[in-house]
């Protein structure tokens, strides 16, 4: 059976904050912005608090809901259509309740199926391939599927930035917040997009993780460990032939022509990385579907971005391909769309 | 196409401890006692730390993964076998990795999609929900389907218990830590349980929550609101006539006929709610399968330990409903058994 994707909807917290914002903010030198510049590449992100005043003026499910209702209404549809919630977040608001009944409620989605993984860079790829799987079983006909991030309460605005060592700065810089949505079902709309394939396979096994991200408990609120590591180095030498890997399997299962590819969304890290695992992709004739220049790294959402941008210039017959990978313990994602008519 | 349960496997980390030991330790007085018995009735519940050193003997994915081999050699198969591995949790141990990835790098499991649901008391069933439609699908053919749940994060050793109010004592003696796990597929095996039937139904629409588990960032270790909220009173009115209304759903979804039920496995909140809610199922022909005495309330780990008393008992023909209720944003979950062979 079948599975389309309708529509594609997101929410960023404005404003954009640049490199300059966050190094007056944070006190960093000129040394640090062009630093920054140079590595990391991302001119832009947007958060959740703001940071003059620390007041927090989205939680996570409002972006999600906000991303959600965009969705929705550029399907032409409303929460009653909705018999599925699958939701990809590293940054719940709360364990329980998931963030995932939180934006049912607030949408009034109800008395169906709402599920939530834990997840980081690939989430948005793996809560597409659960619902394309539960679509394709029939357990659900319309599935509101979102990927959300928000560094909030990572995001201690009294640290001394200078004082940490890069491995921990690096996700100041790389990381905003945003959220994204798309409308998947089973009924061919007047102008389908088929999600071709979805494809999830973590290859951690013996390798150390390339990005660790706490929790604190009540009992561990004093505890002195960094909650964000990242090994900017491993994702560095690691990502880009994970993610040609990636492109190359999902074209070899669909019997696609590397040629004959029109669009490639490939993985939004940060400006620099994305731009050099573009290059390394190595599918010239494919335009280049990017945002993270604009969003920063969202997470979870960066592939609602990239659908948004993707799906308006769709024309029968095209064939486009995303990829995300995921550093923490080392997971490729794929998946494949093609407009089938009208 | 039928799915099958081919086994079940737990852990535990040990000793039990009652209730006298829990009161002993935090300086309660024997009223309290008194009191945890009359409404809670839990007799033992295990942890992942020493109550007397604080140390942490477990991790979250060590419990797991225990429970992991236990249930893969039960099916007399191995980590080569599994090409899905789902997990529900409330307690992951870090946000990034998702601790599904460690207990698939400490297996061997390697190269398949791994996927963690972020859930309280009905993560279990999400879980089973998720795979049996992705095996529907053809997305796997053996699924390894995991639940576990820790407290430790949240056990603050040195809180001065007596001055907390009910709400968040309760959660100190409801819960308690464990894993479960259990093997399913598409092949059917010597002796096939068929899983009949999965639902998830989230109905938290205009509903508060009946109880909130709160994580702490790294800009938040300072904040004095509490972790853990139960509304003890609303999940006590509410969780019955949940699960009374789950059972009738399944039994009638698939045409069952209540006389016919030969084995029950009530929702497992604490040993007195579990006794009310088997009375308020009226099924008096059924066995109850029910753990929650020799466990404690070990969250999305429970169906698993239920299963394990389930599996070797049945016989041809019979027919076993089970139900799970979270009273986070109340989420209604249920599935069906049936022996079908030899």
């Amino acid at each position: 059976m079948d599975v389309y994707v309708y529509s594609a909807g997101s929410m960023l917290p404005g404003p954009p904050v640049d490199i300059p914002t966050l190094a007056r903010r944070f006190r960093m030198t000129s040394i640090w912005e062009q630093w920054v510049e140079a590595f990391i590449g991302t001119p832009v992100r947007h958060y959740s608090v703001d940071l003059d005043t620390g007041e927090a003026r989205f939680s996570l499910a409002d972006l999600a809901t906000t991303a959600a209702e965009r969705a929705l209404a550029a399907a032409g549809m409303t929460a009653a259509d909705v018999d599925l919630v699958v939701m990809g977040t590293s940054s719940p608001d709360m364990l329980m309740p998931a963030t995932v009944n939180v934006v049912a409620d607030q949408l009034g989605v109800d008395g169906v199926p709402t599920y939530q993984l834990q997840s980081g860079c690939t989430g948005a790829v793996q809560a597409l391939d659960v619902a394309r799987h539960m679509l394709r079983s029939g357990a659900a006909r319309t599935a509101l599927v979102l990927g959300a991030d928000s560094c909030a309460k990572h995001f201690d605005l009294t640290a001394d930035v200078s004082a940490l060592p890069p491995e921990e700065q690096v996700n100041g810089v790389l990381f905003g917040d945003g959220a994204g949505a798309a409308v998947l079902g089973t009924t061919p709309p007047p102008e389908p997009v088929a999600l071709r394939w979805t494809q999830v396979h973590c290859v951690g096994h013996n390798r150390p993780p390339g990005q660790t991200l706490n929790w604190f408990g009540a009992a561990e609120r004093h505890v002195l460990r960094p909650a964000a590591v990242e090994d900017y180095r491993a994702v560095q030498e690691a990502v880009p032939p994970m993610a040609v890997e990636t492109l190359d399997e999902v074209l070899d299962v669909l019997g696609w022509d590397r040629d004959g590819l029109d669009y490639v969304l490939p993985p939004q890290l940060s400006g620099r990385m994305t731009a050099e695992i573009q290059a390394r992709l190595d599918v010239p004739q494919a335009q280049e579907v990017s945002c993270v220049g604009e969003t920063g790294n969202t997470g979870n959402a960066l592939p609602f971005f990239q659908l948004e941008r993707l799906l308006p210039g769709m024309v029968t017959g095209d064939r486009a391909v995303g990829v995300a990978i995921e550093s923490s313990k080392w997971i490729k994602a794929g998946f494949a769309l093609e407009k089938v008519g009208p």
